[in-house]
C-alpha cells in the first residue's frame, strides 16, 4: 500500500507567521500523499474577546455555546484553514480545506452534559454545548480526493448531519483521519507538541524514548517513566495502531520528517 | 452533455435563517449537478464594524486591506460557507466548501490601483487592496470534483498562487465557474436578485422579459426598455454564452427552478 502522512500541528504553530511558515515548509518536503490538521484554539479565544466573548476552558476542552460556535467556524473553518490551504498551493502543494461537513469527511453528535473532574477535586456536571463527538468518517472520500493529488488541510469542525457544525479536538480529528484512511493506505499519524519526544526524563530534551509498544507501555507506567497526560495521549495512539494505523509519533513540530520523536507501533 | 446548474445568491438571501431555509430547500431541489456560488457581505460589514473596523464601498466593490480581509475570510471562507455545507448535508447534499484557494480552483492576481468613477461625477484614483481579478480557474479539477457526486460551494474568495487570498465578486466567481465548467457539462447560469427577472417596466414584477438574445438585447438598448446598471450584467450574462455557457437566467432568489425569470441565450 502506498504511504500517507497525517500530521497534526496544533495551534500555537499555525498562528504565528515565523513558524507557520517553516511548518509548510517541512510538510511540503514530507514525500507522498500527506494530510494536515490543525488547531486554532488561541486565535478564537483572541476573536471571543475582541467581540466580548468569554471563553471558558474545561479539563482542557472549549465550552462552545452558540456564540463561540460562530467564533471556531470564522477562525478554524475560515482564517486559519484559508491561510494555511493558500501558503500550501504558494509551495506547490494542491491543498483543500475541510471541516467535517464537507464531503460529510466527519459526522459527530452533540456531546450530551457529562461529570468532569475539575482541578481542585470535585466533580461538575457540565454542558460542553455545541461540542462533537465522533461516529463515523468517510475514509473512502477523503482516499478518492488524496488519490487525485490533493492534500486535505482539516480543521477541527465537525457536523451532526441535522445541520449544525460541532467543534471537535483536533488530535481527535487526525486519528479518526488516520484510521478512515487506513483501509486505503500505509498510515502515518504524527501528532506534534512543543517536546522533542515522550521523554525519560520531564528535563532533558535529549532523553527522547525512541520506541513505544504495548508491552514496553505496561513497563514505562509500571516503573513510573510515563506518567499524568502522556499517558491518555499514548493510549489513544495504541488504539488507533489496533484500528489499522501503521504507527503513531510523537514529535516537536519542527521535526516531522518521520525520523525524529518517539515512534509508538 | 449532462446538465449542470451555477447559481449565485447574495449576501442577504444567505445570511437570514429563513430565506437561507428556503433556498437551500430549493437549490436541493434542483436535478443533476450544480454548484452554489454565494455571497456574505451583509455579516462581513457586521463583523467589521464588532471588531472596529470600517467598511468602505467604492462604486459597489468593497475596499479590502489586510483587517478586511481577514474579516472576509472568516465570513465567507468560515461561517458563511461552512453553515450552508452543514445545512446542505442535512438536505442529502454532499457539499463541499472552497475558495478559489482550495485545489487551485480559481487563481487571480491583486487589482491595481485604478480611476474609479465617484457618486458625485469626479474620478478618484482608488486602492482597492487585497481584490483579486481573476486569471484562470481550475475546470479540470472542479469538474473531476463534480462527478464524485459533491456539490461544490462556492465563497467569494480567490487566491494569487503566492500565498495570500484575495477577495473577489461573487458574480464574478459564478461566471468564471460555469465558464470554466463548460467545456465539461452543458452550464445553466442563475442569477438570482430581489426581482423577477429584467423587467421592462421597473414598478411591474410582472413585466419580466422572458428572453433576450444579442439581438434582442440591441433593440431593448436602443429603446431604452433596458438602461442602466442592467446592461453591464445582461453584457457579462452574452459574455458567457459566447464562453461557452448554454444559458443565463436572471431571476428572484425564491424561483431557481430553471422555468422563471429572464432567460438570456
Amino acid at each position: 500500500m502506498k504511504k500517507l502522512t497525517v500530521i497534526k500541528v496544533g495551534g500555537k504553530i499555525v498562528e504565528e507567521e515565523d513558524t507557520l511558515q517553516q511548518l509548510l515548509k517541512n510538510f511540503s518536503a514530507i514525500e507522498g500523499p500527506k494530510v494536515l490538521v490543525h488547531g486554532g484554539g488561541r486565535s478564537a479565544t483572541k476573536l471571543a474577546a475582541q467581540l466580548g466573548i468569554e471563553s471558558t476552558m474545561i479539563d482542557g476542552r472549549r465550552v462552545t455555546d452558540a456564540d463561540m460556535l460562530r467564533v471556531v467556524t470564522m477562525v478554524y473553518g475560515g482564517l486559519v484553514n484559508k491561510n494555511i490551504v493558500a501558503q500550501l498551493q504558494a509551495c506547490g502543494i494542491n491543498a483543500l480545506g475541510l471541516t467535517g461537513a464537507d464531503m460529510n469527511v466527519i459526522l459527530s453528535h452533540r456531546r450530551k452534559p457529562k461529570n468532569v473532574k475539575m482541578a481542585d477535586g470535585t466533580e461538575q456536571m457540565v454542558d460542553f454545548g455545541y461540542v462533537g463527538d465522533v461516529d463515523a468518517a468517510n475514509g473512502e472520500g477523503l482516499a478518492k480526493i488524496i488519490e487525485q493529488g490533493i492534500t486535505p488541510v482539516m480543521a477541527p469542525l465537525t457536523h451532526d448531519g441535522k445541520g449544525s457544525l460541532l467543534n471537535t479536538n483536533a488530535d481527535t480529528i487526525a486519528g479518526t483521519t488516520a484510521k478512515a484512511l487506513a483501509p486505503f493506505f500505509d498510515v502515518t499519524l504524527i501528532y506534534t507538541f512543543e517536546h522533542a519526544g515522550v521523554l525519560r526524563n520531564a528535563d532533558d530534551e535529549g532523553s527522547v524514548i525512541p520506541h513505544i509498544d504495548n508491552r514496553s507501555f505496561e513497563q514505562y507506567k509500571a516503573d513510573g517513566t510515563i506518567t499524568g497526560g502522556m499517558i491518555p495521549k499514548i493510549e489513544n495512539a495504541l488504539e488507533a495502531i489496533a484500528a489499522g494505523v501503521r504507527r503513531v509519533i510523537i514529535t516537536h513540530a519542527n521535526a516531522i520528517d518521520g525520523n525524529h520523536g518517539t515512534i509508538i507501533e
